[in-house]
């Protein structure tokens, strides 16, 4: 096919790939139907995770012009790789492997492709197909709609993507409610019953902890950190940092997007971004340490059981866990700046004249911002509540769509003591219901629960709190790979919760690190 | 599939990929078949481009320990286009194409799409997996057996790799020699008789402007560029040039690699790679200026034909002459650094002292290298002599595999005036044996002499002469894609020449070139 493809030129054009598909782990020798649904299960990732590698590349260093052909990529490796798992050989073998002799392992992988495949089996074809018409057609009104700040013009399209996901939810089959059903493909064995308990606890207790946060921060000044941070100097900053805690830069590495991420291209290939503030280090800083935490995830799982449920991440709860830990419990603690304030003021020569203990008063500075994105640790949560409610009340058909400005804008009054200057500001703000994304939020929330209690236990352990002391986190991110990573998810989120814990997530450690951190 | 796949992590979480395969052009209404064929071979083409993606990324950006997975990512994707290309919907689809209405450049889209499907069923399954085998094996011993500048180490590995290229020329089918059947799949329409024909007449003239290219730059000073040039300002000046001849970075972007190339990942993404040298500029900005002679022949081909042969590159022989072009024509002519050299001596404060006269005296330094890769203007074709006549010699069995070091060292003795000291700076220098390109190396030469006759005969439009006068290039860019990038493979090689220049392939521009710019 030389001249069918362009040949590819210059001192490389010679260059052939070579290699092949990692061959499975040898086990119970008699179970064919399980070894033959690894297999495919691996091919399903093989092509996922090139279109991951393309995506990567969209969002990093592809041409503006380019994009048109990606989305064409994009969607057949997606329709590929969705055809290959949810077509009958994959079926037939899930039942085979049913009667086979398996190892635990392989029993939880078998149950969770089960539970997938069920999923993806009660959504018709049809439904998929208007779904992505809706939702791209909602994306691009959303993002007209908050230009103009006008909820009115996204407003149609909202209540068909509602629609859908009530019929999805309908669908899928529900114990209580059709929240529980969109939750469970996030984060599976939540339910909204359980989301709105435990919010309706935290919820008072943030708040306070919040407000009084925002009060002591009156005092600080804003603009402590302003001055010239050069680029070159601030990735040299994250990646000492990012290489310190563990990130492993032979199989990952970090470029810049206009809003951060983390991506997993294969086994050994991580792929952090994050974001430059030339006035201010901390934004690059904070964003490497919140991905570093996604892809310390990542890069602890099972990297011989890549593709299977056994080397993937549980679920967004759990990731969100990883991230936070790092970020906010690492990152913005005192031992860390100790070791690390130095070497920034030797690579940012402004902040001689600041004290670490005002540096540390600052990262610590709260208020209330309109903006998740933007919101800082303390008042965090009070835009999950916000969400979560709106979102509930839209689904159980109790809030009728022209309604949800006034009932985001009462929220934001009640929780923030201020009514956002308009929509865009306001319900306009993320891009998740626009791309069908209903169910998601509160799994920002419970990642911070999960991240204060494993950091707790971990933390309890003698040899990991001295290590900490000295910003030695080896042994932290041994205890959270050994406990954690490793499982993949061949166990529960809240199995594996328990186990590292010694008991189901709980507001407690999350609401005593906060009080610790903002109200002392 | 939530947690079969590792979720993505970050604000782009939900990110999903959307849009759709081009669509393929209407046309006739009755060429059932042959629109059939377009979509398959459109699919290919998709598959074959994600596969170039992943391979730009592994040369770019990559981490060291993601190159097992990536190689077996490369390898599937590799299998799957060439299973749709050779597999029996497109067979059948070919034959029933051949009775429908078509239009000329459908007609030559089928007489391609047969020619390479022709060549690809000639070769069966067991000897693709052999070569495959045989070439990853010498790849290996190449590499070890050029640190050790020990041929010996080598030289089973090719005799094997030459046993299964005779193979495949019987299997193929050629006129005269096993050499024919080779090089059609690089120039369509070549024959190892046109070119000894050529070489023989080119070598006594060549060799002889080489020499005298020599000894006059016997005088000049080596270093007379040296000095610092600092990374961030060879990149500004690289792109400003790349941009001034027409290189679209909405479709394309310039990296970094250990060596330059060119790769296109689709029709409006073309990317280029260089080399920095921060004590020469020219080092960068030559790789820069070649690399971009072969992405301005991909960004003019017809990218609504991307992925069919009148939208892909018609052979390494007319690629070579696009880069050739720019780099040697334009790149290397007083007009050009009339305009270019202020500019860089902006750039770089340490070329203040330098005229513009010496510095082009620099830019055409001749000097015998042993290595091709490193050879001037002036002595670069000399290389390829050598290697097409040794190459030959071999798959006629007129040369003994132990006989190809002294056959080398001779040629080069004669050639160069003197003998490598050692293997690796002469047999063992060049990949191509080892990844089983033989055939290839005279495209080369190829693209030098159509470079010169379509530069002199683009430059013999006044409108063209004018503008390269004032260094603006567009006239020669559009006379280049209306006469030879327009045409994709929709005529072979020797038309487009022809057409172009209103004559075949002849060595008097480029010999006059040479002489001009070396002789006089």
């Amino acid at each position: 096919m030389s001249s069918n493809q362009p040949p590819a030129t210059g001192k490389t054009r010679l260059v052939r790939a070579a290699g092949a598909l990692s061959k499975p782990k040898a086990s119970s020798a008699e179970a064919i139907a399980y070894q033959a649904l690894e297999n495919l299960a691996r091919e399903v990732a093989l092509i996922s995770s090139t279109a991951s590698s393309l995506g990567w590349d969209q969002e990093t260093y592809m041409p503006p012009l380019a994009v048109e052909y990606r989305a064409g990529q994009l969607s057949y490796l997606s329709a590929k790789a969705h055809g290959l798992f949810t077509g009958k050989s994959f079926r037939t073998l899930l039942d085979r492997a049913q009667s086979e002799r398996l190892t635990p392992t392989q029993s939880a992988n078998l149950a969770e492709w089960q539970r997938e495949l069920d999923r993806a089996s009660k959504i018709p074809t049809n439904l998929v197909a208007e779904e992505s018409e809706v939702t791209s057609r909602a994306k691009h009104a959303w993002s007209e709609a908050k230009n103009r700040s006008d909820f009115a013009q996204f407003a149609p399209h909202l209540a068909e993507i509602v629609r859908i996901a009530r019929k999805k939810a309908a669908l899928w089959g529900f114990a209580d409610e059709p929240y529980d059903a969109l939750l469970a493909g996030y984060e599976r064995g939540a339910s909204a019953r359980d989301i709105t308990g435990l919010f309706d606890y935290l919820k008072p207790r943030v708040s306070q902890i919040a407000k009084q946060a925002v009060e002591r921060s009156q005092s600080l000044p804003k603009n402590l950190l302003r001055g010239r941070y050069p680029l070159e100097k601030q990735q040299q900053l994250n990646r000492e940092i990012a290489d310190s805690i563990g990130f492993d830069f032979q199989a990952g590495r970090i470029d810049t997007t206009a809003h951060p991420f983390c991506t997993t291209l294969g086994p050994r290939d991580i792929r952090l971004t994050t974001r430059y503030d030339l006035s201010d280090f901390t934004s690059s800083l904070f964003g490497v340490l919140h991905e570093a935490g996604h892809g310390l995830y990542e890069q602890g799982l099972p990297a011989s059981d890549f593709g299977l449920p056994s080397g993937s991440a549980v679920s967004l709860g759990i990731h969100e866990s990883q991230s936070r830990l790092w970020e906010n419990h690492v990152g913005r603690s005192t031992s860390f700046w100790e070791r690390w304030f130095p070497r920034a003021v030797e690579l940012f020569p402004n902040l001689r004249k600041i004290l670490l203990s005002d540096f540390l008063q600052h990262l610590h500075r709260a208020a209330f911002s309109f903006i998740r994105v933007e919101a800082d640790e303390a008042t965090y949560d009070l835009h999950i509540f916000l969400r979560f409610d709106i979102e509930r009340r839209l689904l159980n058909g109790n809030l009728e769509m022209h309604q949800v400005p006034d009932a985001w804008n009462a929220a934001s009054e009640e929780l923030f003591g201020k009514v956002p200057p308009n929509d865009a500001q306001g319900c306009l703000q993320d891009i998740h219901w626009s791309m069908g994304g209903l169910g998601y939020f509160p799994t920002y929330t419970l990642g911070n629960l999960n991240a204060a209690q494993l950091f707790q236990k971990a933390n309890s352990q003698r040899v990991v709190t001295s290590a900490i002391r000295r910003a030695d986190h080896q042994p932290l991110l041994h205890w959270l790979r050994e406990n954690v990573h490793s499982f993949g998810a061949s166990r529960s989120p809240k199995e594996i919760i328990a186990n590292a814990t010694g008991r189901p997530t709980d507001p407690a450690p999350y609401l005593n690190h906060l009080r610790k951190r903002f109200t002392r």
